[in-house]
């Protein structure tokens, strides 16, 4: 239905090269490397851009079941942390941990609580969460 | 072993609203919205992010396996297409497609071919390949 691209090159060996990605919008372009994704260099890095996705499409999408259930969000925030791991066969990004807040207008802990739960459902999240109020914590 | 992140704000409904979308690194902020994510608006959206990181984690992936064969990459150029589609739960990436160009001084096509391939397997990505001089696509 709808198609987006990206585009990253990588010039030299893994240790003393670098690279740039760059998305198909033309939104950020930037630079990458060994140390930028497993040591601290700046740079961006593909376990970052992983976790932006998830955190804009987990935002986005709790806007519209809050939305079909009848609640206009002021503010939704979430952070989103992909975790990569050694496994036998190299590295692999183990899970993603998303931890949301929201500022929903005339909705009670419950009501969100089922909507942001049923949300994770839907993008088949992990389903362990703790609410607090005007707050929603997965941990 | 290493955790990054990134962050989402959406404020408004999901037609009328918009957000933006963080890197933890700090290398990019943009904003984004549904017109940017299912038509044609100006703003970044949570597919062309997954592309990205797709994009960034293969080239430097294979520049690590060629560098085990013995080979040092001049330039490893892969675009990669992240497709999103209607199914019946809503919304879901069904694939992402990557097509690699690369420069390798000294390596021929089979030994190229080979790197690429095994790469690709490591990666669970799809197993299709269109092989040629120089060039490696996937279709």
């Amino acid at each position: 239905m709808v198609a987006r691209s990206a585009e990253a090159e990588w010039s030299g060996s893994l240790a003393q090269g670098s690279g740039t990605i760059k998305l198909g919008s033309g939104a950020f372009e930037g630079r990458y490397s060994f140390k930028s994704r497993f040591e601290n260099e700046k740079g961006t890095n593909p376990e970052e851009l992983v976790a932006a996705a998830h955190a804009g499409c987990f935002s986005m999408a709790l806007a519209l079941m809050l939305g079909q259930a009848g609640f206009t969000p002021r503010r939704i925030h979430t952070t989103a942390t992909a975790h990569i791991e050694r496994v036998a066969e190299g590295f692999k990004i183990t899970h993603v941990d998303l931890n949301t807040e929201a500022d929903i207008p005339n909705i009670d802990k419950a009501k969100f609580c089922e909507q942001a739960k049923q949300r994770s459902a839907d993008a088949r999240c992990p389903r362990h969460w703790r609410a607090q109020t005007s707050r929603l914590t997965r941990v």
